[in-house]
């Protein structure tokens, strides 16, 4: 049976497979103060453009956003978010854990407007009970949201001039961000995300590595204390060379890029086998996560065949399902797909 | 240059990688769901001989104490540890993130008395204005400790029957538990150990695997909601398997206790080396861990060749030292040692 | 100018502040172990017809809700509450700020739906997601709510029976219980309160009080340490006195009731002079707080003569207002309302 | 029977009565907008010769340094402060709740060294593990201390020294503040207090009112949205006008110094009668609190007759025990005890 459930069913890329073995008895230094880390570094801040980035390298999507998060607020400030943001729903609380409001806007396709975001900071500072409420201290948006969808440049600038305004720092949780850029669909490059933000993430996990996301504060701007707040949050890793390893591989030959390339491939083929049959879609998402709409009996015929997630049940007895593409995406399991009777 | 400055230097046991590259293209599901974590945790139950535990893997040591203790104690609680307890020193206050005070007793070469313990709380509840202290709430000890010793059964025992007493849970930092049980001073097994608390984890990070660690709640009495828990506290790995198959690895064919020993061996013959040298000891450890007291000659004369951990300067101007070996400890870092000038 | 902006524009009541003045000097020891304390909670538990009721006296209202619902939530839980809850709106992120997060569910004139209740448990149970979430620990309703409507008692009986049936207590903000009770609309008495839910309080500061909020447990069944937890929150009174005395009082000769009355009394007449005007009302409250929709020569023609506070402006230029009643308002300041040309 | 067990047993000055009293209808807006909190600001900021002055009243002790304190660190920074501090020992981990941890200096006699913290200062940055652990990010004594001693003008010069080398904001716990000041051991007077710190409260609670303490921040120095803060903590009065009204009576004609000597007479009157008797002293206190040695024999012929505290068994069966007088002391105490056979 082949998987599509989610972008993180297998290991990890070959190439850090080998990376880890042919190091794995130098000895270095712990908690990211070894020659790897240094070298991702580099070769991260050269990817991004931006030589003054500080960059630190935690292991799982949750434990960022909320080590981030918490790291840039003021203790009584609450962090901006679609209704559907990832911290907004499926961090078990851990923003809140951490002692902040999650202040929610609408979402469309996933993303936030520019303009609800405008609208909310002058009603919240045109109410002069607003001392009385949680201070916003940040705005978190995703690329590409948890629907797949992506941000074009344009609505990335607008977002981040509100901020500026308002001296909000713009988050960007790029948990899938390969799959964003790789998009077709996308009109900005990691080197634009860095400029258009004051801090993201480049997913690991979901991207050929086994863990990691790397943080990256592009002007330098890291708060102080950082590091022991990373620690704090029980986020730092003693054997920090698993994280180096793998995002010095990731940034080498451009690997980073070329995975993303594959998972978006696949995802098109994948569209393709469900327009083709017919399926309409929930959300027309141009990365690696498609949400075709099934009937209970196209359910039922991939039963046992072909793994995916359901997500809603529609009022018609429909069904919205997701299907992730990843680096490690076969041809023969969209072959496979193709070969399924019902589509 | 050879380095004895801690026990995370190196990657992972060979067994491990090999593992993870065979398995690599597996598909499995996330979170600790994969049938890897399945195994381990059957693997784990049968050597501490407790058929009904609880088990959950984490990635490092903080996160694990701040995730367990947090998870235990109940508001206003706080956990009672040594002074020189790892929770109450060098976890960056990830306890009092939490919300919890480390209520601290006297350290006995950095281990907890049993009568200590009982005439805190004995002091405790005799104290009418008790209510406006922070309640205790779980008992944390380390084994080995953090200068290297070990409890013995009796100690345990002691400290356990106390705690059953005022009815605290007894929580075991484990972080490096291989050595500790692989030590010929301990009288106590994995098994024993699992008998004697409520909850323990099994230190991998430290102890051949690239991170990791497994806690246990031997008689099945996690708290209920623990998955949410480790999720809130960003702890919950996405790819569990990574996880799971060090943990399957460590403990097929008795992995875990073979590399626990073997960094025993290394380490009493370094013992050995600075004995023979004249070389006193800051404190007598039966582990991995041995405390040196160099001179500031002996120190030059190192410099450069073997590094080490300095951790403090004596007011007679010399200086205690930490050399760890580990799993990956080679003979010819001892032999080197052994060939240097002033030892 | 005769000010209408809220409840608690005034001092005591003078049968209060009489009481604090004979029992001055008499010497009473601190933290609510007091004669005055333990008298009221005798007439309070009388009252309420619970003589088991467990009961705590607090300070003020946000400090309540933050310290009963920390109190009662486990670490990894979150409390549910309508969108225009107090907790979710205007208490600066309290509750966050000990680590739950606030789940919020539609709102009905400020009242929460047992159906929205039930379709939103159902919902959570049935995404097999949910251990990712926060968890469900409590449901918090007001009475009256933010908006001056009241449950009947049919309506608390559902929702009650929902929260049982998952297991979750039903915590009733009570900041304006007298005049919700107070209300010809009300078929529930105070007893009844105590009934339906499973920890509630009566507020003391906007009715009669210079500060106080009596906590309740109905059933005596308070979270164990909670004296020590409300100390933690920093919600302990060293001269508990000033709280037992206000209760008393309060409960003494059914003060407490009577100071609701007349504070329904005056809204039922403020409501009818706008009535009279032709003014219509934002929401039909039956209780304090009056929300009469004025159009700006209104708004101008009553400024400087009348204060009360601008909740909203509506798309069409008119302004939601409130004008809110007490045990202090005067017949002299309904008159002068009456004498404003306007209305 | 006479009560010398704390400085709060009664309840408030009179002429705070009669001005609560006198003021009672008349309707002032809430949270501290006040015209009340107004005028006791403006009194305050003369009595401490500090123009620019941010002052806050909270309502009481514990609650004032867990929101001072939290709302001045950094998120992984913890407070220093001695071993027997108040926010150390009794206030049931109220300073951990909000995140910080609690760094402990050796006290002598209740105060803190400056040598101490330098020390711990130095050694804290010559450790290189540093990162690793909480970072010191305030300063906290009291004055008096929990002893009833007070700091000379030199040792808070000597203290503020190192905070300003170190960049750490020096807090002073005045809640007995006048009680140190009317001291004729003090050779700082309350201006001189607001020019040695960057924050500190005087307390009203322990001085003469019903509750309330006075944060100030001498140089308009209080961190940006306290206001919220304060909100967010609990610790936010709707009624000010009862903290308003209380502290600009405390501060009209001197009224609060007045007060403090009285207690500092009655102090010094009590302490002869136990000199006289030939009674030891526990710990030479020039303040309000007073701590005797006492026989088993002399705890008995007391008992009935005069409530005090006892702090502690001596292993002698001697026992420390603890007299406070306050603004509220009676000169017939005094005579009472002195009429005691036993002494």
């Amino acid at each position: 049976m082949y998987s599509f459930t989610c972008d993180y069913t297998e290991g990890a890329h070959p190439e850090i497979l080998k990376r880890l073995a042919e190091t794995n008895m130098q000895q270095e230094p712990g908690y990211g103060e070894d020659s790897f880390c240094t070298e991702a570094k580099t070769r991260i801040r050269e990817a991004i453009g931006c030589p003054n980035a500080d960059i630190f390298f935690l292991v799982g999507g949750t434990q960022t956003n909320s080590t981030v998060i918490d790291g840039m607020l003021e203790r009584c400030q609450g962090v901006l978010a679609v209704q559907t943001g990832h911290i907004a729903v499926h961090e078990a609380g851990a923003i809140e854990f951490s002692g902040h409001k999650v202040l929610t806007l609408p979402q469309h396709e996933g993303k936030m407007d520019a303009g609800d975001l405008e609208a909310w900071l002058e009603g919240f500072y045109a109410d002069e009970t607003y001392p009385h409420m949680v201070q916003p201290g940040m705005v978190y948006i995703s690329f590409p949201t948890e629907y797949g969808t992506i941000y074009t440049r344009a609505e990335l600038e607008s977002i981040h001039t509100i901020c500026q305004k308002y001296k909000l720092p713009l988050f960007i949780d790029g948990a899938r961000l390969g799959y964003g850029l790789a998009s077709p669909a996308a009109d900005v490059d990691m080197e634009g995300i860095a400029h258009l933000c004051d801090v993201f993430y480049i997913g690991g996990t979901k991207v050929g590595a086994l863990c990691g996301e790397a943080v990256i504060f592009p002007n330098g701007n890291a708060p102080r204390h950082f590091f022991t707040h990373i620690k704090m949050h029980g986020a730092l890793l003693a054997k920090g060379r698993l994280l180096g390893i793998q995002f010095a591989t990731l940034f080498t030959n451009n690997l980073y890029l070329k995975l993303s390339k594959h998972a978006i491939e696949m995802a098109t083929k994948l569209k393709a086998v469900f327009e083709q049959a017919g399926v309409p879609f929930y959300i027309n998402s141009p990365t690696n996560q498609q949400f075709p709409i099934l009937t209970a009996e196209q359910m039922a015929e991939l039963e046992g065949k072909v793994a995916f997630e359901v997500w809603e049940k529609l009022p018609d007895g429909r069904f919205v399902t997701r299907f992730a593409t990843s680096w490690a995406t076969k041809q023969e399991a969209i072959d496979f797909l193709i070969s399924c009777r019902s589509l």
